[in-house]
């Protein structure tokens, strides 16, 4: 009958060839927006990275899985009363029964936990990863690139920095052929928000860091960010990636924001310069450290945005800005790598 | 022997498979850019795209073909020494001994031509173009996109827009699955310089343009650019392939910025803005014009860079910059291209 109908499409014609299971470890915002996403927007996907059913969703307690797909809404319910889904599940339970998992559970850069084992697990079964999650890339990058390369199976990450900012596959696709000579960013939305503000309204650190604590910007405990923990962690993943270093979190020059004071801005204002936190890859350093920016340049950025320059031989310089955080926009960058997967096999080398 | 050496990468068995014979039309400095790159790179690339050979290059007069591939800096010696290539061949002479066609030929928007009947005599002919002349895309997207279908050649076109500047593939790749609802841009350089001189030097129009003209930034007939012509082309090729319309130049409402003068600029700055050229695409409308920008948006940029903001459903905003023209930029463009088309078959869905 196929034939029949004529000339079709390739990627008509590999959506046809199977249906992929999808998995999803880790439900809080992030796991429920992805899985909202993937159920709202499913004939739009469907059309790019042929057909999918969601068949499991694990959280740190338990899960559920059904064959016939699960029914994502009721999940969010469960999961939104209860505080957790039913007991029991694992996501080693369900490795023989995915194509794919979305790995979204929390970050831990010291230890990588409970990714890292997720990952490497679902990568020895033959199982395809994309994940949001930074930890098991600053533990163990090139541990798990290998396990992805002596299984087949393949491992995809852009949503591990910057949120819906653009920026792996921007320079292993768009920038394919160039040498990267060194990427500057503004990693953390945070940061970059109290800084801003700083400058704008000249007033002391404490005072914005407590107001961005009340608006939800900055944590209870805000070491991760104005520490630069956030940023340096994103960094090693860059260049590892990008720059094909073998870097882990240790390697990173690290210097927060804490002590920066409303008279640096006067003082860098009076020569046109302002401050932020700029994490900074080439072949030889990794640092995130506050830095003067010309108030002309495209890293001269505010409110909580993401933005990378990414210096290059043939492309010159090139900015990307984007939202370095929230679940539709995370969502947005694991789908892209769900449709890459699905029409390229993986990403191409760099 | 290949089954004895283990495990192959899907590229490095891509690359063996076949030996892909380039072709290229058009030898001024795009072309001539192009060519050096193809070979002084080819290392690089082939680990990307798979094997190749330029086998043939033509200009307006003639042209040197060599089924075991040219001596392209030979091709370059002849050119710069001649102005022309040895006369006689044509594109139409090569296209049942080449796999691609790299179409650099200057633009013309009116008839489209020659770059459009290369174009779609390539495609007819089961070859595969990837281009730098917007001219063809904005005289005949669909028609050009319906012989490539039929005969299942493929046409990319990054290089068309925005120099290096990412953003054909950044939207196709990176926000696949998101609803583009539009797009905002700075695409074109020179009138981006006159605009950030005037702002800063609070000079006018004609003193700016005329130092313009003698750094080879404007043209000696700026017409083209200050017009708006060159952005609205560009513009008219971003709706037809990211926003799945079906425009032609025409549909494009457009004002230059040679009426703009330093009071402008001044009674904007009041105000906290400043005066850039602005193409924006949504499905509705198309305009180029003079706008006024915020200076602490994205695209209150400086110089011949380009930019584009383009919004959408899932990540918001993503604002990306770049060199908008040059010979190794527009390589770099058409180079990113090539691999996508040996490694993905095409530009996905969008």
């Amino acid at each position: 009958m196929k034939g029949m109908k004529g000339v079709e499409s390739m990627e008509s014609v590999e959506s046809m060839k199977q249906v992929k299971r999808i998995g999803i470890a880790g439900f809080g915002v992030v796991g429920r927006g992805l899985a909202r996403t993937l159920v709202t927007k499913k004939d739009v996907l469907e059309k790019r990275a042929g057909g999918y059913r969601i068949v499991a969703i694990i959280d740190s307690r338990g899960g559920i899985y059904s064959d016939d797909g699960v029914d994502v809404f009721e999940a969010i319910r469960i999961k939104e009363r209860d505080g957790k889904l039913p007991e029991g599940l694992r996501v080693e339970d369900i490795l023989d029964r995915i194509d794919v998992l979305f790995e979204c559970t929390p970050t831990n850069v010291d230890t990588g936990e409970p990714g890292f084992s997720h990952i490497k697990l679902a990568l020895e079964n033959g199982v395809d990863v994309i994940t949001s999650n930074k930890g098991p890339l600053v533990v163990g990058f090139r541990e798990l690139m290998k396990v992805a390369e002596k299984s087949g199976a393949r491992l995809m990450y852009e949503a591990t920095v910057g949120g819906a900012m653009p920026i792996i596959k921007l320079v292993k696709n768009e920038l394919a052929g160039n040498e990267v000579l060194s990427i500057k960013g503004i990693l953390n939305g945070t940061c970059n928000y109290i800084l801003s503000r700083m400058e704008q309204e000249k007033m002391p650190y404490s005072q914005i860091l407590s107001e961005a604590q009340e608006l939800g910007i900055a944590e209870a405990d805000p070491t991760y960010d104005v520490e630069g923990i956030d940023a340096a962690a994103k960094l090693v993943i860059l260049a590892n990636s990008l720059l094909g270093s073998d870097a882990t979190f240790s390697d990173v020059e690290r210097t927060g924001i804490s002590s920066i004071t409303p008279e640096a801005f006067e003082i860098a204002a009076m020569k046109g310069y302002t401050i932020r936190l700029i994490a900074e890859a080439t072949r030889d350093v990794l640092r995130v450290s506050p830095r003067l920016v010309p108030f002309h340049s495209p890293l001269c950025i505010y409110g909580t945005l993401n933005a990378a320059l990414i210096q290059t031989d043939l492309a010159g310089e090139v900015v990307v800005m984007g939202r370095g955080a929230g679940s539709s926009e995370t969502a947005s960058a694991m789908l892209s790598d769900f449709v890459e997967l699905s029409r390229c096999g993986s990403y191409p080398l760099k």
